[in-house]
């Protein structure tokens, strides 16, 4: 059986160690929620810094070009590409990754439309994020022109759900409960065979696993940078559109950072060419340049490297609970099989909510979702695989000690 | 004729001068551009530290409920409704100026059809600042059931184009170009005299001038918090809808943060009561926190002294020029009557970009506005009136001295 010497031996070989020292974490924490939200990378406060006292403070306005405030969303874009199979000028960041869905939704609707006329439902999974449902239906109850939702149950009656009525389909590549991931470059092919359009939200993918958009041939993507990402609490989302759709599409968040020519002030409004098409408004700007931050430190590596740490990582936690938790009510919901494995390790206990509780009393700070799944993010860039150790035993002890009680469900409300 | 050394008098006599301690000022200049980027609130600096290094370094996820990261787009709200005549829980602190217009013109278009099907004109101005117009397009477009967006090109003409098939008239309160003010009340009553809804946008209002949104009987407002607010380079906008309204109205873009029950992770939309529907996605939180430095400034004061100061400030100015650049081929655009006028003074001169060039190269930061129009925003919190003497003290000189050829439209091209 491994032994706490044993996660400390991996470390020491571990070849992303170093880059731990690019973040500025919380020493009395074990944190395994940075696909919640990330932590802050060491530079975000020097940043802040410099954005608000000088590029601010001494810039002023001039600051929207001398400080390149006004490419951030494309700069930002390109650099971000990288790390998503991408191209650059494909991806910009802006906005919320609820709004860049709706931009997509509605241009791949009314592209979808212009060709076939009967291509009328989006096709997406029970289980998505809810967010991504509710704003499909704010675009199928706006156009108020017979557009329905279908939900599958199972990510295996995707294929014949698709067919030729399907105008969109809207998947979440890694699932935020489960951490189940899809086959992208499979299933874009079914989608694409049977003539939709096919919209993968990267939310619990960007720098959490590798993505091939361009490989895997598909048209649309958002994405979310706040979680593996590390870009702060809330900060922008980003929007990808493969180069071949970005001069077809209108989209109706017209707003006029996506005009051609914002500042000549014209009354009518005349959509950018390629990707600058997806922005609408001003940015947050100080928000948006600790996204930077967070991107660099992907840039020190590449996403296979990551992509193999994540997998020691999940696989090292998922052996430690199986061995040292053997008896009590978990199930583990993520799957086994590593082509279906974000970098999560979800678990169902009856009790999950107060379990969770429990160990972020001891410090084991994962998240909970409903109904029942204790979620641990492994995030490869700063967990160690003594932090998985350790979480494993903080797991077994609370499990082996407590005695639970149902709380009201009212108290069980957490936030992402 | 005046002196400097009467400006200098009118600085000690000013009651808001030791508000300007406040900011984190850049001595360098003379910062007559609030109107279009505020400048540091001392606090912001400060505030960004604390959020990056404390809530989101230290606090981690926890902070969306314990640093109160969640409730920030209401309690920032409850704060920004005292200075616009609204009530506490009528405001929300989100997204942008462009996407909460996109919010309300649905809402409101979906309200008016379903009293009288036949209201399908927005009505507005061709002056209006262009994404207001560029957004009601994309909703127009969106919905293709034949609205229109009918644009007057005097405010005098507003009432003979509002009539029984007016469902909207947007308007904003204080033209950007201009600085022509709308009567907000009057102008309330005309449309709603015609059974239209109303609403405006306080892009160049909130924190320029003392508005009465309530009183006015309006119904819907967006606006602005990184102009006359401080909030810092494109900080989060605000919607607000009048309590009445809040309950009937649904608005297209149903993110989760708008769901009555957003960690329930039901598939089903829901909107929440109250202007919380209003929210959509996860908000910037650094950018968002920085909101709140600059509206501390004005909780220690009141709009009508800021009213007071503003008039006495561009009063003073227009006088300067008159006496001072007498012969220049200079027009006043902005209206001289107190009542249409906002927080600024706009000239226009045949070569006014050049003369804007001149100008910030003598370090006084205005700016300019497609065609010809010099613009000086004088905002009361930092803006002494020795400034508007040596400011109207480098225009003089500018104009004596320069000589001017026409650059080509492309150099024009600024960004506000």
């Amino acid at each position: 059986m491994k032994t706490r010497d044993d996660a400390l031996k991996l470390d020491e070989t571990d070849p992303l160690a170093p880059l731990r020292a690019r973040f500025a974490l919380n020493s009395q924490v074990i944190y395994l929620d940075g696909n919640s939200l990330g932590v802050p990378p060491a530079a975000a406060a020097i940043r802040a810094q410099e954005v608000i006292a000088h590029e601010w403070g001494e810039g002023l306005i001039r600051s929207w070009n001398t400080a390149g405030w006004s490419a951030l969303p494309r700069r930002l874009g390109d650099k971000l590409a990288t790390l998503i199979g991408a191209n650059p000028g494909e991806v910009v960041v802006t906005d919320t990754i609820s709004i860049n869905l709706f931009k997509l939704i509605s241009a791949a609707l009314r592209e979808a439309a212009s060709r076939d006329s009967r291509r009328r439902t989006i096709v997406s999974e029970r289980a998505n994020f809810p967010t991504d449902l509710y704003i499909a239906q704010g675009v199928i109850d706006q156009l108020d022109r017979g557009y329905t939702l279908r939900l599958v149950d199972d990510p295996a009656d995707l294929p014949d759900a698709i067919d030729d009525e399907t105008a969109l389909v809207m998947l979440t590549h890694v699932n935020y409960r489960t951490g189940y991931m899809h086959d992208m470059a499979a299933l874009t092919d079914v989608i694409h065979r049977a003539g939709a359009f096919a919209l993968w939200d990267l939310a619990h993918s960007a720098g959490a696993v590798p993505v091939e958009l361009n490989d895997a041939g598909a048209d649309f993507a958002v994405g979310c940078t706040y979680k593996y990402l590390n870009g702060g609490p809330g900060s922008p989302a980003f929007v990808w559109v493969a180069r071949r759709h970005q001069d077809a599409l209108a989209q109706p968040l017209s707003g006029w950072w996506g005009h051609d020519t914002p500042f000549a002030m014209q009354p009518a409004y005349r959509p950018a060419e390629g990707i600058a098409r997806f922005l609408c408004g001003t940015q947050p700007i100080v928000s948006m340049s600790l996204v930077e931050a967070g991107l660099d430190v992907f840039l020190e590596t590449d996403m296979h490297a990551v992509r193999r740490k994540s997998l020691a990582l999940t696989d090292f936690f998922i052996e430690l609970v199986q061995a040292r938790c053997a008896g009590q009510a978990l199930t583990l919901v993520t799957p086994r099989a590593h082509a279906q494995r974000g970098s999560q390790v979800s678990l169902e206990h009856p009790h999950g909510y107060e379990v969770m509780q429990a160990l972020i009393a001891r410090g084991v700070i994962g998240d909970y979702r409903e109904p029942s799944v204790l979620r641990f993010g492994f995030t490869p860039l700063y967990t160690r695989f003594v932090d998985v150790w350790d979480a494993a035993e903080a797991l077994r002890d609370v499990l082996t000690r407590a005695t639970w009680r149902e709380p009201a469900f009212a108290q069980r409300h957490t936030v992402t």
